[in-house]
């Protein structure tokens, strides 16, 4: 066996066609959406007034195991993929372990993230539809960046509405977007009337994630060449991250790497949910047994200390319903410092997953996050945004337990992207002002009681 | 004839062992580093306080065309290269030309540009000399996060005089530093006997390049075990950034590439003399017939309108004296988004090369160099540094020139690095307030007036 490079980069040749659609291969699927009015499944026909059409067929398709990634999105991947697999060899030295770690990195483009993957695809099917603009809302702003730069690519207008107070304090998001040609609108806003509702009451707030939500599907509603998007928890963007599992399995193969252990950051859940696609696929079929772990900030547990039940997907409480583990949309989580991780609730995929023992959650606390990501910039080079710090903060005790142990695991986690727009977080760390927020078993009572009090049994 | 790569990434084995020295080629050598006192060459003696041994010894090697990368420095490389040299595809389709466009991308690591390919080397030798700490000086930042990083891994103490008005237009890039564990001290300081006296005179003063590099020598100088670093201009610093030049050539003979225009953006001239290193040693030779053209801002124009002369380093005048193109290191060039490029001479190499007619050099104007880096970032994903955008400016260039002529040239580019920490910048090109800055002859004449009054015959 030759040393396996520090950096695994595959070809062009050997990037993934297909996209890993993980309910084609679950004994047991999640349930579908609820329509908050009927109580019944919602149809096709009740989502192509907001989502594209293919990307409706994409969130309800629950029987091709693959799903095969068109050549026009394939073509905008080669830009900023195939994503290194990266071999810790200095980590695994500063720790001292006899584990293998192996992180696969998404960061490598200007959006900074694995949020690409997604947007990628669905500005490409929204083109092929013939619509003409979208929009959508931004609040750390990983999710707008991308998203803008691949309207630029296709062509696209786009209308982001960010979140006011985040707009302020993240100027240079704001300017990445516009220099990607998107009109970025700080929300509340005039130009919509939920923004002017919300103004009328509170001329001076800075606005929510669901308020600027609200704001963009107003917006994406009133034109027939317009729609939404989204850049997490739902199905299809699960399905358009696949994308990394696929190229980590491929890798993996290539290299003989077999992972015992895969770790993640979870906030909605796609990248999550996309890195283990293929390898969860395989443990479901039997043909592995590989311990999968979602790790969310202890601030915001919705997998660990949630529940299990049929929720909004929106603190506005206008989306259909979908059960998933959450703390409730009125759950508002702590000023954490990962942005991308403050959501009350978690992919219905990811959910069910869990719910069903196929795989464990752990929640951390940011102060050992940052002690985490510190560590691994010195050593390993790479800035990790704190999302993506969370899955680091895993692995590395995964590994030290490795060390007590003796056992030589091989521990893979997604390295999602860069902390390069989060550097006021590591400004706070370095002066030792970062605190950890637990909420209490009150606060959690609080958010539950914004659960629906409704449930179905399909 | 298999279809190039959008990205070509060499393997881990066909990675440069060795740097290119240029000067071994060259017909003509540039003059020594001059003592300003006795007006003779400087001596290794002379040398060995100020910079640590074994780069002496590299800033003084006429006679070794090659010189191994020592395995302690590949292995860090490792982490960071091979960089990517990428096929504008998507450029080329833009511009309608049926020139053929490759950039050489340096920015894929956490300081964001090529920077890093020299601090790695002169951390390593520091160390292997027993030295406990580096000091250095900062403008924009990109050097001083470059050698925090290569201090974070060889484990070397650092200082870092930032300029204080940059640190505090900056403060994420001090932030990445210190989490990288650099002390970073504005400039001018109470630290140093240089920093307290200007600090005397101008208790206000926003700080200069000058005032860092008096009060990071001083440092050094004090201490047997600390040295002082520098990021660009000298002689050995280009041969570390030769692994660029190396790299690319490697790529491009795997891919028969044969490039007719290579481009580099030009400040200092690290960047520019180490991508071109081994193909203009091909030039000289006779084996190859390229044309190199060096790219620098019209406000600060030291190529296309300074004159070759011998001068000082700095703008205090303590440094041996240089024979390069220069505009007086007295000249105070304009506030210019592309900081990296605001310097008042050039790297002797580069200009040496330039005086005998080996390469031409141009300069653009600011507005134009963002016009090219938003279509660029629009197109090819990827956001420029400011510095980098030079070069494209003039790629782009050329390549429309052979729309006009119907020639299918190869142009290949350095794209140094990234603009991630100049969104300010993109902001005001945005808002339509950035200027162009072009000296008056009056202007230069003033700084010529600072130029010395010396010359010497070797």
């Amino acid at each position: 066996m030759t040393k396996i490079p520090y950096k695994i980069y595959l070809s062009e040749d050997e990037m993934p066609g297909n996209w890993y659609n993980l309910k084609a291969v679950m004994k047991e699927l999640p349930t579908p959406f609820i329509h908050p009015g009927t109580l019944k499944p919602c149809t096709a026909d009740d989502l192509r007034p907001v989502f594209c059409c293919d990307l409706v067929d994409q969130e309800l398709n629950t029987t091709d195991k693959y799903i095969e990634i068109p050549e026009g999105i394939r073509d905008f991947y080669k830009m900023f993929r195939p994503s290194p697999l990266v071999r810790a060899y200095c980590l695994e030295k500063l720790l001292d372990t006899p584990a293998e770690i192996y992180y696969k990195f998404e960061g490598n483009n200007t959006s900074g993230s694995h949020k690409l993957n997604s947007a990628a695809a669905q500005v490409y099917y929204a083109k092929q539809q013939g619509l003409t603009s979208l929009t959508t809302e931004t609040g750390a702003g990983q999710w707008g960046t991308a998203l803008s730069m691949a309207c630029a690519y296709y062509d696209m207008a786009l209308t982001v509405y960010m979140v006011k107070i985040s707009s302020q304090q993240k100027p240079y998001r704001k300017a990445v977007m516009e220099t990607y040609g998107a009109q970025v609108v700080p929300s509340p806003s005039n130009t919509t009337e939920a923004g002017k509702k919300i103004l009328a009451d509170n001329a001076e707030t800075g606005g929510s994630l669901g308020c600027a939500i609200s704001e963009a599907l107003e917006v994406a509603a009133k034109s027939d060449n317009c729609r939404y998007v989204l850049g997490s928890v739902l199905d299809h963007v699960l399905l358009h991250q696949s994308v990394i599992g696929q190229e980590t399995k491929t890798a993996c193969e290539k290299y003989d790497i077999n992972p015992d252990i895969i770790i993640g950051c979870a906030g909605g859940g796609s990248n999550l949910g996309g890195l283990i696609a293929p390898f969860m696929g395989d443990n479901i079929d039997g043909k592995n047994n590989i311990k999968f772990i979602a790790v969310e900030p202890a601030s915001c547990p919705s997998m660990t200390r949630g529940k299990y039940a049929l929720d909004f997907g929106d603190t506005g409480q206008t989306t259909p319903l979908i059960r998933m583990y959450t703390l409730g949309s009125g759950f508002m989580p702590a000023p954490n410092h990962a942005g991308g991780l403050r959501y009350h609730g978690m992919s219905p995929i990811v959910s069910k997953l869990y719910h069903d023992g196929y795989m464990e959650a752990r929640s951390v606390e940011q102060t050992k996050v940052f002690d985490a990501a510190t560590t691994f910039a010195r050593c390993e080079g790479i800035l990790p945004a704190p999302e993506s710090a969370h899955a680091l903060r895993v692995a590395m005790d995964e590994a030290l337990k490795c060390k007590e142990t003796g056992e030589k695991k091989t521990i893979l986690f997604g390295l999602t992207g860069t902390g390069y727009f989060d550097l006021g977080a590591y400004m706070s760390y370095n002066e030792g002002s970062i605190v950890d927020y637990i909420p209490t078993d009150e606060d959690l009572e609080k958010g539950f009681a914004s659960l629906p009090d409704v449930d179905v049994d399909l």
